[in-house]
């Protein structure tokens, strides 16, 4: 088996380089032989925490990186003025085919700006889509796109949802995903211009299209792909995640009220935990695909663990076994050929 | 103190006529000098409801509609085949003055669509909004739009904050409510084309605007006014509500496991009320004003309780006591002058 060379990002997320590099070793050390690691990053910061795991691992390699691009860097100008960053550096790589994949925690619209322009789109595709998934009461749905890309034409949903359908099928194993078009009503003459116009492209594609979904579907688990602008799904995707907050927020106040309050909290948390808030940890699923561009690039929450960064590298390595990038390649240029 | 004369769709909701008369009969009680509730729909149905109740309320007439628009009706083809529906009738009675507003749990979609065609819009609107309030850790928040208006431009959805800033300070005694844009990013530079160039037109306005907005922020409590295009504000409505859904399901299917299981759910499943649900059921509202058609109308859930029904039609009479629209006119006129 070929070895996979992946780049991970050592300075990216809240627990730079600790939980980066602690995943990285985890993975080095689970595939010696199918892997090659490379940390960019800053190299004393990484070495010194390499030594406190007191591993010896020949797979993993470090390509130095002087500057840090942090969370509230504005992803164009870090570009610029952070040519030596770790984000930088290791798409670099990427592009240069000194490796296969880059993944980061780091800040999401710097890793895919520098994707974007760094390393180009896959032919074929107008703009690239970041996918997340949603937990369903029957499984799980990928949102396409949540914040890649905005102010999209219908085309560039006809190919997320070729994209996603890929993904789907080959990482996900969901043989003929249905893909749902989100909007504001199920009828196909509901919605706005975007999503009537798209529509009508869905239609007459090859893919397995349920047709308009609603909020409300996401998630129900009624599609297996939900389609929209960039800019829904990203305010779809962050409304979910506090809605997680509010509820926490919600019983903490609540244990606040008194010692008899407090203890019942205490009591029913680990029922709470177990039934409502597990399908909704992101951590989970360790990183979300940045679908569409030249190259294999996986972005994982900031607050990634070090398995949410093991399971990134892996997913990159599916990614990369799966020809997921040629399938997408191969069934867009098919299609614009129609 | 002059009557208001507001027209009740007994034929709107999922409990139709049930609720709908129900609700009327306890407001016709409640204020027998200052409302004068006329119910719109099928008379013969109708009285047979009232006579359930057993009261005689000289402030409560019927005005027969023999037509019903179902939930599954299109709300544009209802307007011309159902000419003679509880909808028609009740919002025709408006437009001739012989009522000051109406209110209905019916088909949403087709009493915005009645609304604005025989209605017209007040001077100085472009398009008119539906608002629906989220709960928050401090209070609430209201957004808008949430249906009643997608692919917005830039002073759509200026219009739309001068309302409901109108409207929070009126209705719910916010002085100088925050006005917040939602958009991907808080940045003024982050979002679609239709966000960065509302944003510039916020900037400038003399409203209490606080800048962008994300997802999270909707149910954080940071802005009083969350204003979007009707598509993005139709979703995240649709998707809040199922969110509890989801939930309740979690629980119901935790608690099928097992008795023990099953005795624990019945157990906290007081608390899980208390704490959680409570603030997101939106029965408790009683209905969202469709802001900026020439007339009061209140739209409720399908599901509306009489109590909610009760609390649409205290709402309208607050709407017409505090001159909402007559204050919409004014503010936008000296807009369009600017």
């Amino acid at each position: 088996m070929e070895k996979i060379r992946i780049v991970v990002d050592a300075m990216g997320g809240d627990f730079a380089p600790l939980n980066d590099v602690s995943g990285a070793i985890i993975a080095a050390e689970e595939k010696p032989d199918s892997l090659e690691i490379i940390l960019s990053g800053k190299e004393k910061l990484i070495k010194e925490e390499i030594l406190k795991h007191k591993v010896s691992l020949k797979n993993l390699t470090i390509v130095n990186a002087e500057e840090i691009v942090t969370m509230h860097d504005s992803p164009t100008e870090s570009l610029k003025s952070k040519a030596d960053s770790s984000i930088s550096v290791g798409i670099n790589l990427v592009k240069e085919k000194k490796a296969d994949a880059f993944i980061s925690a780091g800040n999401t619209g710097a890793v895919m700006t520098a994707a974007v322009l760094k390393l180009g789109r896959i032919a074929g595709v107008g703009r690239p889509t970041i996918g997340s998934l949603f937990p369903t009461d029957k499984g799980k749905t990928m949102v396409f796109d949540v914040g890649a890309s905005v102010d999209c034409k219908a085309v560039h949903l006809l190919e997320f949802a070729v994209m996603g359908s890929i993904y789907m099928r080959n990482v996900h194993d969901i043989q003929n995903p249905r893909v749902g078009l989100l909007s504001v009503g199920e009828e196909k003459t509901k919605g706005d211009t975007l999503t009537i116009e798209a529509n009508e492209l869905l239609e007459k594609s090859n893919l397995n299209f349920i047709g308009n979904v609603e909020g409300r579907d996401v998630l129900s688990g009624k599609a297996d792909i939900v389609i929209c602008d960039g800019f829904v799904g990203n305010v779809i995707l962050k409304f979910v995640e506090s809605v997680l907050d509010v509820l926490k927020n919600k019983f903490r106040s609540y244990a606040a009220e008194g010692f008899l309050k407090k203890l019942w909290v205490g009591l029913i948390s680990g029922t709470l935990k177990k039934v409502v808030l597990k399908d909704f940890d992101y951590q989970e699923y360790g990183g979300v695909p940045l679908l569409g561009v030249n190259g294999v690039v996986i972005i994982g929450h900031g607050k990634s663990s070090p398995i949410a960064i093991k399971n990134m590298i892996y997913k990159a390595e599916e990614i990369i076994r799966k020809n997921i990038n040629a399938k997408i390649s191969e069934e867009l240029s098919s299609f614009e050929k129609k």
